[in-house]
């Protein structure tokens, strides 16, 4: 990264949408924008609601190291599990660059009196339609705190 | 992640080491060590430290959606800007999953009077030696930060 800080500046897609062609779909905004629509759904969506913002044969790979799934039927039975958890969430850190975004994210799981908060980070890669086409979760037990 | 923060600790690499086969390598300690080394190496090694940390045929794409260095030899080149440079560098969030870490961080360029920060998110895989097998760097313009 040491020379790009030196250039900063240099995104291809900008200079591309400046010269007027046709500009890099989809924007660093429709990225960021999908990328909060997924932390309010992980936090007060459904697994259908989930599974919208991914291509049919996009893939969840949760923890990273874990089973991958395919496709949007597999990807709706992994989030399935939220549909009946009470939980909270936010996100930290984005990170957006080309067609992909990074992000950090705190998520609690209530249930009664006690409270777990886990903190993954997060990787997706995006199609020219801004549908989610890879994402993979960064986390381990060592990441999970009992609150 | 839902259903897996139901059940913490799932990690089959301690799984298997417990019941007394091959460990995974390399173990989360070994990543987290080559990435505390990494941000060591970017605050004050050279080209030549940097590039030992990773595998002969290894990838290094910083920022992602830009070139894609393949090899040592262009990994090398591309940290060749390191070494004239003062810097300082310091992790921020580290997350260790299977036989990759995905880690924020923060770079300061100094110059003279003048400090430029920047706080990418980067992902590594990791060989079973160890070697960092692929590197992304997830920032743009939006992440520096004139000081």
């Amino acid at each position: 990264m040491m020379r790009a800080v030196k250039r900063p500046g240099v995104k291809s897609g900008n200079k591309r949408a400046r010269h007027g062609s046709v500009p890099v779909m989809p924007s660093p905004e429709q990225i960021a924008d999908t990328v909060n629509r997924y932390i309010s759904l992980v936090a007060k969506g459904s697994a259908d609601d989930l599974v919208e913002l991914f291509a049919d044969d996009a893939t969840v790979e949760d923890p990273v190291g874990g089973k991958v799934h395919i496709g949007r039927q597999a990807i709706r039975g992994f989030y399935s599990a939220v549909d009946n958890v009470e939980r909270e969430c936010e996100l930290v850190t984005l990170r957006v660059a080309g067609h992909e975004a990074a992000f950090q994210f705190r998520l609690t799981v209530i249930a009664g009196d006690h409270r777990m908060m886990i903190e993954p980070i997060d990787v997706m890669a995006f199609g020219d339609d801004g549908k989610v086409t890879a994402m993979k979760a960064y986390w381990s037990a060592d990441n999970v705190t009992q609150l």
